[in-house]
Formats: structure tokens, C-alpha cells, sequence
């Protein structure tokens, strides 16, 4: 990675994430009914008004930060504020967890089983928090991801899809998802204590939980769900890999360990994470990173498993250069070359701005879609903030060669 | 169409029907736990053992079919009687209603919402009984179509998917399996009465309802989905739509016109979905059917809308033959050579029979499954076995020119 490459790359992140913002401030910030508008066609014509309520929760957090470390822009500021306020108003159901889906004013109308949403609003309104000095937005951050908590890992609590007396299995997911809102909460208002636990201390318990039952290093694999006591389950379910959520895995450690002054376990953990999961995602035929695979090699019971979405590409560029960044490794230089290059060949749109989100494994994009309830204004910015300031905070460290 | 066209068209649909059913019978059929194993791979080998079950009433549907109609081979029947054993001992939950899916012993997997096993059940056990003439699984035929209809169309039975107090909807789907399931009842059992209407009143109800709430001539379409007063959702649901589902109930209509004497009125609803469903879902860049587009033809919420599936091929296979057969109207026989050549060479597998299911939309197989939790002995051999039989009964009728 030359000096030259690290300062274009920088730009490219520095310039696509003000774009990015500025293009969901435009077409998908809903100035009259309140919240973000994510269906959102390629120029951003609103084609369904219908709220994800989990994006809501994301866009609250990357306008906050945004406002928090990139500029104290009053806008982002606002938009953050916007998406908490609809998700007060509207969209805590009977028993007070979130709906996942609601209408434009915000009517009820799909309440699922997991807490993803619970997990989300916990960290905009964490950043929000930080953004105002606001104690009571803090407090409801740390309620949020108290009832995430209590919902991902008090047994019995989420009623399971397959019947757990004759399968019980747990997911990755949840623990992956305690570890990222962990940390944005101990970032935004310090170390605090949620159900017993500090921030940390969740984030120690949940990497703990992965380690143990999740990574298979003699397998080559991280696993997306296996029984109670960690063994695999050779069924489809059990054998289906997620290249590109393993990678966020892996990046969520490593981002542990450089906050740690590059703890040994925790890099080692992280980097046999990425290695073996980009091994076995990266499609040596067409570029990118299919979306399923199999442990075993087999089909994948997903028909549309060779596919490319987007964020698994925003996860893999992320962890690429945080494990450059970590290691000074060329082999990370190499991987995040490919993958930052063929991820904006693929999926920006330098017409209308943002990416497209999904395309065939051949690279042909499957939809003009901007947005929709999975994707809004989370993991591409996510991206671009992470990696912008990481190469800043390198920049600012002295020499941009081997760390 | 020519008549040495009819022939070889004839020869395809019955040797391919044979090899289908053989197919399943070696690689399928589980003679250790009962019941038929669906989840093969290219060659037929087993990669997973869990049973979706109404595959198992599917296959029960087919095997007694073809020993009904094609050859009283024991081996079919025993096939078919195997199914439903299988269905009868491991199948029912707590209160009656059928599992979605079991282990390959019949331990219970995961309790879905909707009643589709039930329905497959019942043409299973519709077929089975008039090969045995079996009065005790006559009867269970009907009450598992009683369980159906129950759950279908009793208002507040089934849970929804979206608040109704928001967004009440109702689905073509269930109406359309009221009349498949009425029509292989009555075939098999002759007009039995279930629930207070003959089968021929449940599909003349059923026929009823898709006329006047989900075709919509004006907007040239089938809709899957609409309010209570069959107005248009204009969101994502119900704006999607699928053409090859669509023209699955258009050759559902046409052959009860082909039932009545080329019924007028069902020959004219019948046509009219398919013309506006084949324009809506024929594939002018890559051929092939898609599997959703949109009403207005904006972008489709599922990214994989323009994959191209093996279904929806094999019942517009049905739906072009059959129109033709009822119309001598050549178009139809234009539209019948497409799709029989688009999807004999994307899908068909010579080298160990069966068919791939899912391609991309270009055609490049996206996976080799052979079958899995939706893809049995059922789609495929449906439509080789009603296409050779309609093409015997034109040639035993005389010329095979137009009608």
C-alpha cells in the first residue's frame, strides 16, 4: 500500500460518504410525516413509503456520528433527532418492543420475533445522546439494548423458528450484534453498566461465546448457527455460511483489539476469522463475495446464494484495511485492493449517487433499488466513515507504510 | 403446431415423465424412516434428511396419478401409499394441523401459518383412494380439505403476516389451491361435498372471488395480493407481481373450461390472464419467464425478482398447450415452443435426469439442488404428465390441427 494509494483511497471515502449523506438527506428524509424514507428507486424517487424501523435506528446513529466526528453540521445533527423521534412516537408495540414495520405515519404493521430494532435505536440514540449532552436520550440507549439483551439471551424469552426440543440451535447474529452495540454505547457515553454487565464486559462475554462455539479453525469456518453446545448441525441450516457477515465478525474483533493496543488474542481471533471466511467467500470466477456457501462444499439450500449484496463488500473493505492496518500484512493491501475495487465497480451509481445493493454473482445489478427495509443509510457510510478516519488517524500517526 | 410436432412433443412428456418418477423412486423414496427424502443434490445423493410435507403429499399426489392413469405399476403405489403413511404417523401437531417440516423420522421442525400440507395431503390421499378404493382415506382426503378450507377462509383463523388493522390484505394463492385441490377431489372421489359446498361449488366460489377481486383487465393483471374489496395495495406487496403464479391460475381456469365444454366465460377469464400475464413475465432479453415484476413496473422489493425458476416454466408449459388445444389459436402454440425450448435447455438435466430449479436471469443454473423444501416430484411430472395426456386425448380425438 503506497502513500499515494492510501491518500486516494481516503479521498474516496472521505468524498463518497458526504455524498452518500447528502443523498438520503435529499430523497429519503420525510419532512412530513416524520423518520426516513427508504424505498427509494435509483434517483431516488420514493417508490413505497413503508418504515423499516431498525433503519430508522441505523440512520439516527451514522447522522450522529457524522455530526459528532466528522463536522458539527446542524442538519445531521437534525436528521439524527428526526429518526429517534419517529421511533418514540411510533414504533414501540403493546409490550413495548419495536415494531419492525410500520406505515409512513407511522401504523403498525409487522412486529417480528427478534429485537434487532431494540438494538439499532440503542445505538443512534447512544451517538445522538453524545451529540446534545443529552442524558435522558442516553438513558433510553441504555433501555433499548437492556430489552435487546433480555430478548437475544434470556432462554425463552424469543419464541424459536424450529421447534427447539427436537433442534435447538442458537445464532451468531445476536452475539455479533451485542458486540457492535456495545461498543458504540461505551464510544458515545463511556463504559456503563446494562443488565449487570459494563459495555465491556458484554463485548468480553460475546466474543467469548464465539470463540467457544462458533469459529471452527479446524474447519476453516465461522459457523452462523450451531447446536447449544457449539457442535455442528449437518443440515442445510447449520452447514450455510455467511462469508460476508463473518467478515463483519472478524472486523468487529479486530476493531476490539486495536482499541487494546492490538491484544494478541484478540488478533488472532479476528484475523483467523477474516482468513479463512474470505478463503471460502471470495468468488475466484466472477470477483465479489457470494452470499451463502457451504461448510461441506454442497449446494446451498438459498437458490440465489451465489449473489452479491452490497454490505458484505462494506464489511470486507472495512476488515481488510483494519487488518493492514493491524498487521502491515501485504496480503490485507492485496485483498482490500480487490475488494474496494470491484465492490465500487459493481455497485456505486456516480449518476444519481449511493450504491445499487444487490447484482447477480456474474456482477450484473438484479435491481435499480437505492433502498428498502434492509438497506438505508447504514453499511455503505459505515464504511466510509470507519475507513476515512482510519486512514486519518494513520496519516496523523506519522508514516502511512507498515503499521 | 404440425402433428409431427404433437409427436415428438408427445415423446418428451411421457419418456421424461417416466425417467422423473424413476428418479425420485431410486434417489427419494426413504425405505428406512418412510416417507421421501428431498433434499439431493445434482446426482441424487442425499444432503439433507429433514421432510417438508407437502412435498410428502405431493409425491403421494403424483405417484397415485401416474398408477391411476399412465400404468398400474405396484411400485407407484406403493410410493404413494408410502407417503402417506409417512404423513399419517409423523406429521399431525398438537391440535391436527400438519407440521411444515420433520426430521427424516418424523420429529417435529417448524409449524408454519398456512395450510398448504394440508391441501397436498388431500390430493395425495384423493389419488391414493381411487387406487385402492379405499373409503378410509377417502375420507381423510376430505377432511384434511375441510382443515384447509377451515384455516384458509374462516375469518381470524389463520394469524397474518401485517397488522390487519392497518393493512388488511387477502392472497390469490389460497383461492387458487381451493380449485386444484377441488378439482383433483372430484376426479378422484367424484362432487363430494366438504364443508357445505360440492367441489365444483368451491371452485366456481373460488373462481368467483379471482375474477372480482384480483384480475384486473384494466391494469392487465393478475394481482397477487389485495385490500378486502379487492382494491389495489400500492406498496411493495401488492404491487408485485408473479407472472408465472398467475399463469398457473389461468391453466387452473382453462381446464375447467376444458371440463365444461369450453365454458365461455372461464375460457375468456382463463385466456385473458395468460395473454396479460406472458406479456407481463416473458423475458424479451434473456427468455424465460421472471419470477416477479412489478405492476407499474417499478423495481421489485425482492432483489432476486428477475431469477428465472423451473415452476413457473412447467405450468406456463401447461397454460400455452392447453389454450392452444382450446382455441387452435397459434399464437399459443408460438408461446408453448418458447418456454418448452427456453426451459428444456436452461433446466433440463440429461446426464441424471430430474430438472435444475433456480437460474439466474441470463440462464446460468444458479444452484444444483435437484429438490429441496419446495422442489419434489410434483411441478415437473404435473406437467409432462397433463401435457402428454391432453396431446393423447386430441390425437384419440382425431386430427391434430387446430380444435
Amino acid at each position: 500500500m503506497t502513500a499515494e494509494r492510501l491518500a486516494s483511497l481516503h479521498a474516496v471515502y472521505r468524498d463518497g460518504l458526504r455524498d452518500c449523506a447528502a443523498f438520503w438527506l435529499r430523497h429519503g428524509l420525510d419532512r412530513e410525516a416524520g423518520g426516513l424514507l427508504t424505498g427509494l428507486d435509483h434517483d431516488g424517487t420514493v417508490i413505497d413509503t413503508d418504515k423499516a424501523v431498525w433503519l430508522q435506528g441505523r440512520a439516527a446513529w451514522t447522522f450522529a456520528t457524522l455530526y459528532n466526528t466528522v463536522e458539527p453540521r446542524p442538519e445531521w445533527r437534525d436528521a439524527s433527532r428526526h429518526c429517534l423521534d419517529f421511533i418514540r412516537r411510533h414504533a414501540r408495540g403493546p409490550r413495548g418492543k419495536l415494531y419492525f414495520t410500520v406505515t409512513r405515519h407511522g401504523r403498525p404493521l409487522r412486529m417480528r420475533r427478534y429485537v434487532f430494532s431494540e438494538s439499532f435505536a440503542a445505538i443512534g440514540s447512544a451517538a445522538y445522546a453524545r451529540a446534545m449532552g443529552d442524558a435522558a436520550v442516553a438513558a433510553e440507549a441504555a433501555e433499548y439494548f437492556d430489552t435487546y439483551l433480555h430478548h437475544s439471551f434470556t432462554p425463552g424469552v424469543m419464541p424459536p423458528k424450529t421447534e427447539p426440543a427436537t433442534r435447538p440451535m442458537k445464532g451468531v447474529a445476536p452475539l455479533m450484534i451485542a458486540i457492535a452495540t456495545a461498543q458504540e454505547l461505551r464510544t458515545n457515553l463511556g463504559d456503563i453498566t446494562v443488565r449487570d454487565r459494563t459495555c465491556t464486559g458484554w463485548i468480553d462475554w460475546a466474543i467469548g461465546e464465539i470463540a467457544r462455539d462458533f469459529y471452527k479453525p479446524e474447519l476453516s469456518a465461522l459457523l452462523e448457527c450451531v447446536a447449544p453446545d457449539g457442535s455442528v448441525i449437518d443440515h442445510f441450516d447449520g452447514r450455510t455460511l455467511n462469508p460476508g457477515h463473518a467478515i463483519e465478525c472478524a472486523w468487529f474483533i479486530l476493531h476490539e483489539a486495536r482499541l487494546r493496543k492490538r491484544d494478541p488474542v484478540l488478533l488472532r481471533l479476528g484475523l483467523g476469522i477474516l482468513d479463512c471466511m474470505w478463503e471460502r467467500g471470495w468468488d475466484r470466477e466472477f470477483g465479489g463475495l457470494l452470499y451463502f456457501t457451504d461448510l461441506h462444499g454442497l449446494p446451498v439450500q438459498e437458490y440465489w446464494a451465489g449473489m452479491k449484496f452490497w454490505w458484505p463488500h462494506n464489511e470486507a473493505v472495512i476488515a481488510t484495511l483494519l487488518a493492514w492496518h493491524l498487521t502491515g500484512n501485504e496480503k490485507y493491501a492485496v485483498w482490500h485492493g480487490l475488494v474496494h475495487n470491484w465492490a465500487h465497480r459493481v455497485f456505486a451509481d456516480p449518476e444519481h449517487g449511493e450504491w445499487f445493493g444487490y447484482a447477480y454473482r456474474d456482477g450484473s445489478i438484479s435491481t435499480q433499488l437505492k433502498g428498502n427495509l434492509w438497506k438505508g443509510p447504514f453499511h455503505l457510510p459505515r464504511m466510509q466513515w470507519y475507513c476515512a478516519r482510519l486512514i486519518e488517524e494513520r496519516l496523523a500517526a506519522g508514516a502511512p507504510g507498515p503499521a
